[in-house]
């Protein structure tokens, strides 16, 4: 079974050779604390399914700080880069990096790159900022990062690396997404090639909290609790009117985890539609049907919709950003005209009020509980970087801080699972049908 | 190894009879959707520790919806009870179990049993809240729990289980603490002796975080997140002030997760003194030397205080209260009026300011996280009652929802561990010396 | 003079007869507190201005408690309504109003008419909620009202008197903006006309802060802070990307206050655009020359647009909506496309976020002092009504609580004068030019 | 009557000569905005009595800029202090002062003070700390002062002269309460009396909100808002145990406002205790038996009680701080003691839950309204000091920003009329007797 737990091999730039520095020791030196061993790993299946033999296959390097080091604190450079959209706690890592690198490590040169990889680029970039411990102090009470940021350029590695190696820097932290963690392996890929010894630590990032292996993403509980606040509006509004409705659309492209933990925290919406879970606008068991015989029932109904929910309904898209992402239509926008039409065509009166929250669930502050997460995800990185680890990803799993290689980490994506318990306890929550397409007609009495 | 896999036993009242009210399926019957069978479990124990063979020896039955139930809904009557110290979420566990026996299975008599055990007690009980949906709909916007609470009363099982059985109570919800859940143990037991249809099902509640086998604890999140705002008040004091030093006490009577959790979601805190980790007031590398150096090197320095820290050096507590909890004696005002006098003794100026917010942390609302936590544990609560589920708990571990009798929930405490990763991270995090003790003088060197 | 200081006269509906419930004399009667006696009245013009003789012209009656009342408490039938757009505090005033009524006086018959005027006229109407003090004692911490709200039927005067003699209401509270209050008045009139012991007394209700003779309106406080945050978060994606500009659209259909004061509350604004203010796009003193001069200049810039700013530039409007406002195009979205256009054209880079909060700011619940205005103007104008006024309207000025005659209150509406204080502080604390104008180009060096 | 109208005469260095910076203006010359000239001013008196003429016999000169001001930006260097204990906003003036001096008037000389008056005295003082803009740019986020703060040598106004000599200092903005005004006026004296051009411009803090001439003190809505939050904690807890009585104490030696502002801001006070309101404890109507009567009619009880209230009552005090204040005894703690005391004595079951959120209320960062207030503030004073007024307090009076001679600001002291509007509706919304003493006792029938 051995050989299977080791599946995800961690790459490592050479053996370490240096200590640790001791803060954590006492006088006598038999109180070494903590080391994390290098052949202490997490699990990450942990389900016992029937017919399935129990046991585990596979395994993360678990994170933390090791007796020996690689770099050597005193001389090296370490650079932080945030690419992609802003999202709650970019501040808070920021400073758990520089913090842990200036008090823990001892380390003095510390760059923040400006804008994404961009900033790494000859030509286009602009000047990194020097970071240090008494410059980060207060930035986590600060949404957004300090560092800005930006998409695309992850796929120039040539230009970055000579970058790298031109200012000397021996450590890249990169924060950010699937695309900026991909960008992150061909960086490491071309280090390799070229023989450096340059580490490359990813911080991952996605307020959609669609990372696989991995607890929850950092800033994806500040997201949620933001979104609450625009949902709690829209469901005070559709109280204050006749027949009113509620339409809010918060983020999530490909996937509604947002929209179903917001939900999950209220338990104020009555319709909840996501990208994994495709509906009908029309027809006797279509959303409209429904979504009328809610607000004919009970006076009102909240509708909150994910960004990327019902996207072939929806003109426009087709393109890509400059991440690669696809470019989605505009579902709110799209239901906030044909709700109302609906109606008109029933005869039924409706007071529709949409809210686009947009920006503000992202560039919220981090909350406390995101706060101490980003706090523990950039020690990790610093760890995993000062003992030479490269090409790897910190996370949170299972409780546990681990190292991910970047290839495991972007192999997949997360998404809410239309058969799994989160779906189940938000169409409980909500009392919508949980398909509504007119080939699978729902017998829901709507008797809340 | 299966059989070691199912260790842990859920106690059932029978086989199941009910078809499940079908909520989540559609009309022809053919999308039955989201059934938990009973053999799907979670494993315990997910590290991989060096020389420990690769392998899980033990499992929690997963939690969720059974195809068929054992109570019918329609002539059911269940009862909700709130025990002990207040704590946030509890009005959201509350609306959690009456939505979900209402909504999902048509429940229609439900009992608010006012102050805890004693409202099950006949000549003290006041008389019951009838509860419905409607009514608990907005309670989760305040904190504490409408039904009241109480300490004590959990060993008179024969009264409150005649009171059950005079009042036909088939489904009784315990929402509380360790006493609170072996009170319940011993309801449970009373009425299989009695050989009584009656489902015992816990919602574990500590503020202290310190339930075993669990991720979390709800209403934990709030209260860190209410911890930091007095720590960030110390703060400010602190740093407002010649010499100055803000000191807070936190909750935390066998456990400093409170106070080990503010302190990384802020980091402004530079020493922790928790239960788990004894120290030394006196003497070269005792507590209040470090404090006087740090202040002296800095100006100003913030201390948290767990309220079961250094209870050796604490006069008073020694009976139990009517939980069967010791009382603590005060470190707080202990260090208020410590810390000052021994500035006074080294003719050191200090300015100290101290800040207890006691209730103000318990009593604060839960916030979006929490509230999502407690609507699915008061969901599966409602699910495993339904099924004939008994002596048992409800809980997230792995972030799953579980089964955990009683005797094993109860049969530990979960406490910081001082050579674990969190310890670790919080004593990078303050830069404060691993041991204060003059056994084990530190090298800390302060160059913070 | 003092014939000139009676000029708002206000109407009662007759000499009051019963003495007031004397919930605060003590036993002996010789403690009779703090009654307000009827020629207790409030300056209105406070500034002594150059060359103006210092004396004032006019003021009007203070409100509060009368000796003796118009109104038997145990007869009488009070009726709540609540019309146009949501407003923080709307609530916490039907809650004060409830309790002042219960509690002071001991009046018992209450009803809260649902929708707005609709729920005043036989045919439309729905049935009004039986109010009193257990009902709405936690409604404050809630947004919105209760009682839902809409626009119009103001001017069916006959058919609302005729709802309230028939249902034997006695006192109507009309809580509304100015339309509200003007089919208040003519309310009033109608029972004039009848001869009929009818009071209405308002209470004037306006996100926009644009009420004449008042301090302040409530809600309005809570509603900036709520921008506020929408602010902060343009102002975070503006710095978080290269040539970032946040543009956010706040209420203000014809006065900028919201957005003045948001602005004085943070100061990260560059850019306010209001009703009062008019200006140019384009020339080289135009808003677009000098939004590219500050982003080239500093890298970011935040826009903050009221709604009602910039008219003759958009498309759209012309027609009312059932309040008889205008419906006025939208600045914001006309905006978020020119921008980026000007920028293109100028072959300069920009990177624009547009955040429209919208609904979010009036859905909020009413912050502490807001909290505490809506529960004194609530029990002024309980007051009022009891000791027989009618045709007025309850509300702040120079810190004391008056009562204003409708016609005096609704003859005029505030607005940001250019020309004062506040405007002056505003331009000042954003550096933008008091003028975007071409035929007034400005000198404004930008050395911000 | 312009004479008395001119009573409060404002103390300037000399005539203005220089030209302000134009900022303000226009290309043409011809748009000269909202100077103000110096014979503009506000009534101080607006309340038209009974009798008495109406009338006003003062007012005081309106803050603002000058169009000529008398200290040359170029040269000037100006320094700001801050004295006596913390409060909401004291970090958003020193910010407004510091943005006003350096982008209105382009002074590049800003010194922050430490600590208060003993950063101006040489051989105890730390060294100023050099602001500018861009230091104080995100200040206002966080609670406190970042100069830091101390009570105290506001009476050695000869060696603080002497400092402000030896730095070159042209204006020292005073930030504190009563003692630090008195405190500059010293100074200031002692500046006329060495004929120096120096400007001493003071910004009234007290979080008790006891100014006389203000509508309100910053910070105090802040603190009241927060105060609520620990009210609110204390009626979860109250209503949360069986005979529940939740306590707590807020600031307030020697006035009610916080308290009275709380009781309002949330009407689930039962009892607010006063310094201005003497209450006797026992006795049939002392407030030990009205306390008993109200937990047991309705089971659970909120006290208020500010720290200077019923000070006959407690030991302790009779000494004065560094301040010259007071030291008071703690009636909270002694209350703690003597609810149960009583209860016990009475036979009757009493839950108390004490809370005292001490600094917590006051080291909380502003909120909008005080933030917007401060930046006002701080505006104000900049343009008075920068036009050579001197011994001055800016402040806001009818929403209007005055300048007051200190010796008239000082002169008095506000506290709650226990026979006005203020204390009246506070009595009503707790529906306590307005007063517990026994030679008055009360008709109270607690219908409540």
């Amino acid at each position: 079974m051995s050989q299977t737990a080791h599946d995800f091999h961690i790459t490592t730039l050479g053996p370490c050779g240096i200590p640790s520095p001791q803060k954590m020791s006492s006088v006598d030196g038999d109180f070494i604390a903590n080391w994390v061993t290098d052949d202490e790993r997490v699990l990450v299946h942990i389900h016992s399914c029937p017919g399935v033999p129990m046991g585990v296959t596979n395994s993360f390097e678990k994170a933390g700080p090791r007796a020996r080091i690689f770099f050597s604190p005193a001389d090296v450079h370490a650079a932080i880069v945030t690419c992609g959209g802003l999202c709650p706690g970019l501040n808070d890592v920021i400073r758990a990096i520089v913090f842990n690198l200036e008090y823990r490590y001892g380390v003095r040169r510390i760059s923040g790159i400006r804008f994404g990889y961009r900033g790494l680029i000859d030509g286009i970039m602009d000047e990194p900022i020097p970071l240090n411990a008494a410059l980060v102090n207060d930035i986590h009470n600060r949404g957004g990062t300090i560092l800005g940021s930006s998409r695309g350029n992850g796929d120039r590695a040539g230009e970055i690396v000579d970058t790298l190696e031109r200012r000397g820097i021996h450590i890249l932290f990169t924060l950010g997404g699937d695309g900026t963690q991909r960008g992150a392996m061909g960086i490491a890929e071309e280090i390799a090639r070229r023989n450096l010894p340059i580490a490359v630590v990813g911080v991952p990032k996605t307020i959609d909290n669609d990372i696989a292996f991995a607890d929850r993403s950092f800033g994806f509980e500040s997201a949620v609790a933001s979104a609450v606040t625009a949902i709690s509006a829209a469901h005070v509004e559709a109280l204050g009117a006749p027949s009113g409705i509620g339409l809010v659309k918060v983020m999530g492209r490909h996937s509604g985890f947002i929209a179903a933990h917001a939900t999950l925290a209220m338990n104020d919406v009555d319709f909840v539609l996501i990208p994994e879970v495709p509906f009908e606008l029309d027809g006797p068991n279509g959303f409209l049907a429904h979504l009328e015989m809610r607000v004919k029932k009970r006076g009102h109904a909240v509708v909150l919709v994910a960004e990327g929910a019902g996207q072939h309904l929806v003109a426009g898209g087709g393109h890509t950003d400059a991440s690669g992402n696809a470019v989605l239509g505009d579902v709110g926008l799209f239901l906030k005209d044909c709700i109302p039409a609906w109606f008109a065509q029933q005869g039924a009166e409706v007071n529709l009020k949409y809210i686009d929250p947009s920006y503000i669930i992202r560039a919220t502050p981090a909350n406390a509980n995101d706060s101490l997460l980003c706090a523990r995800l950039g020690g990790a990185a610093v760890h995993a970087a000062m003992c030479g680890r490269t090409k790897m990803l910190v996370n949170i799993l299972h409780n546990q801080f681990v190292h991910i290689p970047i290839e495991v980490a972007v192999s997949r994506r997360n998404q809410v699972n239309p058969d799994g318990d989160l779906w189940r306890d938000v169409v409980e929550a909500t009392g919508q049908p949980p398909l509504m397409r007119n080939d699978r007609p729902s017998l829901l009495s709507y008797n809340l």
